[in-house]
């Protein structure tokens, strides 16, 4: 769902946007595109990318990200939204990593010549595209990572996207707080009845 | 500095507030109270009190508790806003429970007749007993508990201290999330360089 969002909407921006998938036959084959866009094998999606997006369940991620290769991640810009939520024990889930670390830096230990970057995982998938449809636009986006070209190349694609107030950890480890805002942010869908919502830090 | 900033606010309030401490005398031989309130000991806290407020550290809150006593404790709502921060790892600090539990369900089963309300954790303590400090007090408050009584009780505290945009949980295990929120708030006390901000969410 996240990837079916995301991608149109890059794609839209004026990006040249290609979805990895495991098999991209099976994927086409389940239809539910909106656009048409070009559908490759994970091996094949990192290739001559500026920006990899891991828009994959956090379940899954680092094995998504293995089919992707190593090499072909090295050096890449990595935009991490996913989230480490495990729903196998019912309602509330739970966090498979927390506290002490987070999926980001797990990714990043994993893939240490990608740039990994924790963005956008705070929100909707239709909030990350259109942050206008909460607050006329206003609430907050957080972002973090260890290098500061990296945050830089998504702090240019969040503009893109409508964020303006993004605060910016230059530090991977702050997805931590990102990652652990989902419990919260799981109790407010079921609260307030949708997941259109956002916090906005008020300093 | 939690009980000192919130004791003499719940005082100004109209409230009579007694303050409990392990020693009394090393409390009032300390000095640094803004007005005279009576000083007691922990077992002498919770006599007539309609509400009881934890605002000692969450490392020490069961111990605490419990020189209050269970039987002093049976029927009494007890605010918790103590959070489970360990520092004695240095920066960040971690959270000594989470994710599958909190601090304020450890509470609620070592003390399974009061009636435990969680709220206030997610703020500093200066702005806890004056929300007006932050975005003109338009910033959120949660609050969860099991008991619709308590629940009430509390929230009317809340008002009386200025916070309009209140959410209610009925169901205290969602403290998690409240508690889970202080990785976060530590991460962006550095980023932001003042504790006076709080969280709004916007829907």
């Amino acid at each position: 769902m996240v990837g079916r969002t995301l991608a149109p909407a890059f794609a839209r921006l004026g990006h040249d946007v290609v979805v990895g998938t495991r098999s991209p036959e099976a994927t086409r084959a389940r239809g539910g595109w909106v656009v048409a866009l070009p559908l490759v094998a994970f091996r094949d999606v990192a290739e001559d990318a500026d920006l990899v997006v891991n828009a994959t369940s956090g379940l899954v991620s680092l094995d998504a990200l293995r089919a992707v290769g190593e090499e072909q991640l090295a050096g890449k810009v990595l935009l991490d939204l996913a989230n480490p939520l495990d729903h196998s024990g019912g309602f509330p889930p739970t966090l498979t990593v927390k506290d002490t670390d987070s999926l980001a830096e797990q990714i990043q230990r994993a893939f240490p010549r990608a740039r990994v970057v924790k963005s956008l995982n705070t929100v909707n998938c239709s909030v990350m595209v259109d942050p206008q449809r909460v607050g006329d636009g206003h609430t907050t986006m957080f972002l973090a990572g260890d290098d500061a070209d990296a945050r830089a190349l998504v702090m240019r694609l969040l503009e893109e996207l409508g964020w303006h107030d993004v605060i910016e950890f230059a530090d991977l480890s702050c997805a931590r707080g990102m990652e652990m805002w989902l419990p919260m942010w799981v109790r407010l869908l079921g609260q307030l009845g949708t997941p259109e919502f956002n916090l906005m830090i008020v300093r």
